[in-house]
């Protein structure tokens, strides 16, 4: 057995079974394993964005990690940006990365590059594999390291010689741990906080966010003093009509200021303490109210849903009996944020997957879509636009008989649109509904908030137009059939369509 | 003055006037500034691979650096392979990448990456300004450092609270210091090297591919005992019927074991010692025949054509009277690898720029173009594909009144398809040929090269179909006129016309 057979065989031992890839030369024997284990899903994407991102939007949904299968040093560089989001949304993923043979190496041939420090600018894990004999053992430890509550990206980069040298050993995989609970007198401390009777927010993230969690949460919050929210940006949160709904702290820093005023105390459920994406001049880098003073119920790799349950019990929080919201009827007339989430809220089929990168235009949609048939809501959250398309793809992977709807921005939806072939490929149930400003909108926002004054220079650096990109064309280039709507009337039967065929489907709203 | 204005002026100041650019939050302030600057060309890009793809081919062709302008940590890891490619090739490019204000970096906001160590992995020269005086000096030394010979990656970090910040200073550009000459006792010494008759070769890169530099080395190579060649790879190569040809270290490594066998000395004139890209079970890694000495005429940072002028005097190297060869007729028929070389040497126009990222149904172009009208030869340095449609671009912008001539693999391209957008934006006379063989043909090679044996699922991992790629609705998507060739007629025609329009042009040439 060479060492890429033991990879192989170790991955699947591991519960590991879907790998997306876009492999090189130093990978040739991982590939040429394929055809012996067909229980190993390989699934290819013709650029590196895209494998790491559905490995992301996989894990979320599957619940479990995929691998990916990357080529040398720059082949991981072009997946950096959906791993750097993969962590920021603390999902798990299990990270190939090919590289020379180890006795290539040291002559620098043209492909060669710094694997290991760029592995380490995103993983919580990376190793080398030394030798054929280790690679089996290797893999275990990368797969346990993935799952290591609350989860992240573990980077095994392995020389093309160990995988080609026979010698290759199964690793023995080890059982996930699960999160750890949180000890009674942290429970017991946050009550005491909460029956003090200030202004108290729990900020709830992570897996606390499950249709249980949410449910506890929105008990607690009906005690007087406590309100709960999300952060801004999370990996999965249970939402629709069934789900209880809640808030998350809002992007733009004086709407967030203005959520947070009068809070004497953060309660952290899963969650980091929030911070803006970026500085403004004259402006504070975190939303929170000055003196407000931070606990922790949960930390990220700790049980926030338990912690949660056990507080709501310790404050006799009331067991509430909520009516569900009833959507709204499909909206006519122009298409804008606000007619699009009306329209969503009630075409939604039930149990969709929703992969929310619609920025500027999508901000809104959160919120209205709580009146929606039940579904997951999944979202970008490290900030590297770029992520939705390849997110929605390996969702669908994970997700299976569920249909996926990319909310899309247009400016984010052109750095990795190549995974639209990855989903004609699979024939993935996935409808894309691009936003089509034709324009970079946050930026807009963002050059105005940092008090700069733009002329005709400097707005030609937000436009998408001259020419217009033309995403039925795009899409249909990578066979994906694809459809514009400029009414209302139009999105709704395409998206009602959509949502009975199989396979994907994209939709240009144009705004 | 704000920092972003001091860097702005320091640019101009140090001869770099153009700036491609997929600008963030953080770079508002420079973005900003363009407006009262209109020497500043600012080039939109969809994604940084473009970005930065551009910026090589865009110093190849000027003579000088452009500026890149990315946005934080995940910006970068974007833009990282064709910076990867471009240090391969030792181009200059002065990158600037924004990021977190500095009291906003501890926060470890979404976007938080731990920019300087993902800069190092590509980067001759790092620096992040620490202070808005300092930016200035600090944009002048990163100018100084990409021209310092032979050319390399400055790479500029500038947290946003420095450009917003009042207290810019211009920095004071320092004149790009000339190559070294070579010293006479070098040249004196490889001089009775080949003398004494054992068999030579000169492996000749760098700047040493210049029209002059190649005349040069073709004289040499007339001495009995002389034999010349160039890398795989270059940056930019004098090509066509008025240059010298020369021949390259081929990539299979067999043809290049071949190629080199009987060579006893070699002498390097600003190229490394050839290595092959990858390493192969039981071969070796380098070309070289065994027992071979390398010695140095030019170090990559020194005038290689120089010390071949002055090598060629003292060996009395014939002057020689060339005899242009005459480019055969457009050929009929089938598309294959030959008949599009044979059509291209006939009708590529005279001082083409030719973007060469044709991977296996280039690699026998470069030869077969050698009797084609004058024109350079711009190639992929580092191995990391996607490089070519943003490089043809930026050479557009370098090379102006040239045409360009994109060989483009469809494997490749698909990574950075996106700067098609710039070339319809920009109106650049770019032609694109797509070399639509709908597979990665190269590593089916690699894979018996490594000598695994594939079945289906492996095979699946090559194909570029189901669905195929439709390169004219891709083109027409991002705005660029695109047809779809079957048959040699049909490219003739459509290269023929693309030759005499204006702005950018795509052929699919189906194989």
């Amino acid at each position: 057995m060479n060492g890429a057979e033991s990879l192989v065989r170790t991955l699947l031992a591991g519960g590991v079974d879907t790998v997306f890839a876009n492999p090189g030369t130093s990978e040739m024997h991982f590939v040429a394993a394929l055809d012996r284990f067909p229980a190993l899903r390989c699934v290819p994407a013709l650029d590196e964005g895209v494998v790491t991102g559905a490995a992301d939007g996989y894990a979320r949904m599957a619940g479990k990690p995929a691998a990916t299968l990357l080529h040398c040093g720059p082949g991981l560089m072009n997946g950096l940006a959906n791993l750097h989001n993969a962590r920021r949304a603390r999902t798990p993923v299990v990270n190939l990365v090919g590289d020379q043979a180890t006795h290539h190496r040291p002559l620098d041939a043209p492909l060669t590059a710094d694997t290991e420090a760029l592995a380490r600018t995103v993983s919580a894990w990376v190793r080398t594999s030394s030798a054929v004999h280790a690679v089996g053992a290797d893999a275990a430890a990368a797969i346990a390291a993935a799952r290591t509550a609350p989860g992240g990206i573990a980077s095994l980069i392995l020389p093309s010689d160990v995988c080609w040298n026979e010698g290759g050993v199964v690793g023995t995989p080890r059982a996930p741990a699960a999160p750890a609970p949180v000890a009674d007198e942290t429970v017991r401390a946050i009550a005491a906080l909460i029956e003090r009777g200030e202004p108290t927010l729990l900020l709830v993230g992570g897996e606390a966010l499950d249709a249980h969690g949410l449910h506890t949460a929105s008990r607690l919050e009906e005690i007087d003093n406590v309100r709960v929210m999300a952060p801004m940006s999370n990996r999965r949160v249970a939402r629709g009509r069934e789900a209880a709904d809640i808030a998350r702290v809002p992007y733009a820093v004086d709407a967030a200021l203005k959520a947070m005023a009068g809070v004497k105390h953060l309660v952290l459920v899963e969650a980091a303490p929030p911070v803006t994406f970026f500085a403004y001049p004259g402006k504070p880098g975190t939303q929170l109210p000055p003196g407000t003073e931070v606990h922790v119920l949960a930390q990220p790799d700790e049980d926030g849903g338990g912690a949660l349950r056990a507080l709501a019990e310790r404050l006799g929080a009331p067991l509430l009996q909520r009516v569900a919201p009833t959507a709204p009827p499909p909206a006519r007339g122009a298409i804008t944020p606000e007619t699009l989430a009306q329209s969503l809220a009630a075409l939604l089929p039930e149990q969709a997957v929703v992969v929310d990168e619609g920025v500027t235009v999508g901000r809104a949609m959160f919120s209205m879509l709580a009146a929606a048939a039940p579904h997951d809501w999944l979202q970008l959250c490290g900030g590297a636009i770029g992520e939705g398309i390849p997110m929605a793809t390996g969702a669908a992977l994970g997700a299976p008989g569920r249909r996926i709807v990319g909310l899309q921005a247009d400016g984010s939806a052109l750095y990795t649109l190549q995974g639209l072939w990855t989903q004609a490929r699979m024939g993935l149930d996935v409808t894309t509904v691009i936003f089509a400003n034709r324009r970079y909108a946050i930026l807009q926002g963002e050059l105005a908030a940092v008090g700069a004054q733009p002329g005709p220079a400097t707005n030609a650096m937000f436009e998408l137009q001259r020419p217009d990109l033309d995403w039925v064309k795009l899409a249909g280039g990578f066979g994906v059939e694809a459809e514009r709507a400029d009414t209302m009337a139009q999105f709704n039967d395409l998206f009602t369509r959509s949502m009975a065929r199989k396979g994907p489907f994209l939709i240009e709203a144009v705004l």
